[in-house]
């Protein structure tokens, strides 16, 4: 079960940054209010709440198919839907690619360099490939795409196509016509939900089959979890409990960046899953927080000094570990190093437990809120439980802000200057555009 | 040659939220001051100035002798003895793993699931530990190489030793102490050089030679690039120009949060490289940037919508590659589909290059300030001449901060803590803080 600890938020623990417990009940209504528009479902965008429900017999039967290939499996996407596939892949197979097959590689820009490398060590005569892209016309995910698609074409010949998987809207966009014009297989990313919140669709799932991961497992902790971050009381619900903490950190304390700092490796991706969530969804009409993605014990040697003395400007989360499944004992060796030699006896879990303990109560007392996530283990149960968790707080805290969570309108000009660049019909003018910025900025350079 | 363009951080360009020419005029005599005072040299730390100068001689015998060994290249650090190392490592040989012996782990944590991992897969017989830790105690550091020493004690008994190559201090700490004791080879880290400074030292030089890239070039790149980055004028020393419009952006537009985006994959472990450098050296007495670690295109898709759309609170910095080395062309294939066939014919790289402009021409009509820092190509020529482009610009900010870019107080509090909980004598009473600590917090829990 997931579990939240807010003490180091609070005045009694850590003195006047903190919250007082009346400031905190003052925000009930609003918290609940919150969760009521939620839970309303007014927006198609909140379908995300079903995907814990869904049949996975399909994805089983499509990573079934992968799996036997042998070769690699390239996952072609960008933003939502490599984050969250990244983040299973890393959580619950690392060191995937020295250890399993197939290989996998999620292919998530358009770097030139990367993909000659893929296209160089992946065995494609046996490789399958996961186009994602709820659009269907994602620049990025297309253009890998193409050169793939040709690539196997002339490798297999006709037989090229059986080795795309398309992940994208059930009825609409340039993906679905293609696979409908050429019969290649397809999963469904369901109406309304929107990239960032698609990992617990086929999005994240086929890659979670196709690495042995029981996909249902990711569905039940999400269900379990789900109905624990939906109940209408705040303080006995820790999605809502979070969404609140953060709110009132970052609009009336001017806490308005939030890191998220998991005590194991494997959760590294997970912390970056969340920052495309948080910004996505938060960052828009001039609010929003800045999610930081960040690991411990690690980044106690890189992040730890600025969070301790620098300026108070941010709330750190951060997500705790029970068991990590394996342990070792640290030996007793250099016992004449005094300097050292204490740690013997110990194991690694225990000095990375007692770090993460000994960094709350560290900036605690140097009057810097922070606020525990636990998990007991790290598995598909509660890695489920966790993508479901955020997505819930993440959508509250927009409901909170009064923006819209399920948007991304910011986006578009960046879009539409590249569609000038490279040419696409009715962007001439944006074409004119650069090239007009581009002269203008001649004299500031070195 | 590196680049900056800064035309998108001007009035000229972005409008009100930029500045004047005459503001940033403003700031000359004290930007000068700031080199001065890295020119001068009053602080030993100023030594990481003089790494482009030293002879790689003896890494380069080092680094022969454990590509001969054609087993795996263990690294032990954590921060400095870890970010640098692995930023050269994807930069210049990516995908390392799965193309070239030796294979490389970099373990910079103290997770219990990723060593016993690593333990499992590196051929520990034949391969080689590099423990890095300027001080010879830090705990993360020691804990691995306890447990990788007597791993490889039980594996080749008295040989054990010859497969460690400690990377310290000259003189002082644990580890000198153990070389001294045990005979074990060492590199030595000069004094005054402090971790995340380190890079050019050899805690990265020894690396980059068991990939197979020529650190002398590396330090060709950096000897260039310090030259011009210790020129006495702003307006044609990269290095100062971007710490002075850092600096103002921070402290006098609120603008404190600094991304680092560059349009490449193998260098987004760079990013996470400077988000150590300028969080730790400048987080302090309560001032300080926040860093945040990118990649484009990828983050078009997860934090742009925040940059565009969100506070007025960052500085977006891309670092764009002229020649990415390899290219890929985007074949005619679904010619039919108008809303992806007008990518064939281009290059990945024109299409990565494309976007790169637009995002920052977008981010400008938004009236978002951002920088362009430029490079030719991603080899060690130029990542030698970035690192120290970013050292020199880090220092000289602290400079101008008012705060010593070169020490990390606050992590102190935390490691006693931490020390405590493991039993080290002397620091029995923080123990007992701890426990205290922890039984306060029993109410705040869901």
């Amino acid at each position: 079960m997931i579990t939240l600890d807010f003490a180091n938020a609070m005045k009694e623990c850590i003195g006047e940054e903190g919250l007082s417990e009346e400031e905190l009940r003052g925000y009930s209504e609003r918290a609940l209010s919150a969760l009521k528009e939620l839970a309303g479902r007014r927006q198609p965008e909140t379908a995300f709440l079903d995907l814990p429900d869904q049949d996975t017999g399909g994805i089983k039967e499509t990573a079934r198919r992968i799996r036997d290939g042998s070769g690699a499996f390239i996952l072609l996407g960008i933003g939502g839907s490599a984050l969250g596939p990244r983040a299973i892949l890393e959580a619950l197979s690392p060191f995937h690619n020295l250890r399993k097959r197939p290989r996998v590689f999620i292919y998530d820009n358009v770097d030139p360099s990367t993909l000659s490398t893929i296209l160089s060590i992946a065995e494609l005569e046996r490789s399958f490939v996961n186009v994602i892209t709820k659009s269907g016309s994602t620049a990025e995910t297309a253009a890998s795409f193409m050169i793939l698609y040709k690539e196997m074409e002339r490798l297999l010949g006709r037989d090229a196509t059986g080795r795309f998987i398309a992940t994208t809207d059930p009825e609409k966009g340039n993906l679905r016509e293609i696979v409908r014009r050429h019969g290649m297989e397809s999963l469904a990313i369901p109406p309304g939900v929107v990239g960032r919140y698609s990992v617990l669709s086929p999005v994240g799932l086929l890659l979670a089959e196709v690495i042995g991961v029981d996909s249902d497992e990711l569905l039940r902790g999400a269900r379990e979890a789900r109905q624990r971050c939906m109940t209408e009381e705040p303080w006995t619900n820790p999605a809502l409990m979070l969404s609140v903490l953060l709110y009132i950190m970052g609009t009336e304390k001017g806490r308005t960046i939030d890191v998220l700092i998991p005590y194991a490796d494997g959760l590294r991706r997970l912390s970056e899953w969340f920052c495309q969530l948080w910004a996505e969804s938060l960052g828009k009409l001039g609010t929003g927080f800045t999610p930081y993605p960040s690991v411990g014990t690690t980044d106690q040697h890189s992040q730890l000094q600025l969070w301790m003395e620098g300026p108070q400007d941010k709330v750190i989360v951060f997500l705790r570990v029970d068991d990590y499944g394996r342990d070792l004992e640290i030996p007793r060796v250099f016992t004449e190093m005094e300097g050292i030699s204490y740690l013997s006896g110990h194991t690694l879990s225990e000095l990375m437990k007692a770090e993460e303990e000994s960094t709350e109560l560290a900036l605690a007392r140097a009057g810097r809120p922070n606020i525990t996530v636990g998990i007991p283990a790290i598995d598909a149960y509660h890695l489920g439980g966790l993508f479901i968790f955020f997505e819930i707080a993440t959508a509250l805290t927009g409901f909170l802000l009064g923006v819209d969570p399920f948007n991304q309108p910011g986006v578009e000009e960046g879009k539409n200057l590249t569609y000038g660049m490279m040419g696409k019909a009715g962007f001439e003018q944006k074409r004119v555009e650069v090239e007009a910025a581009r002269r203008r900025k001649g004299g500031w350079r070195i």
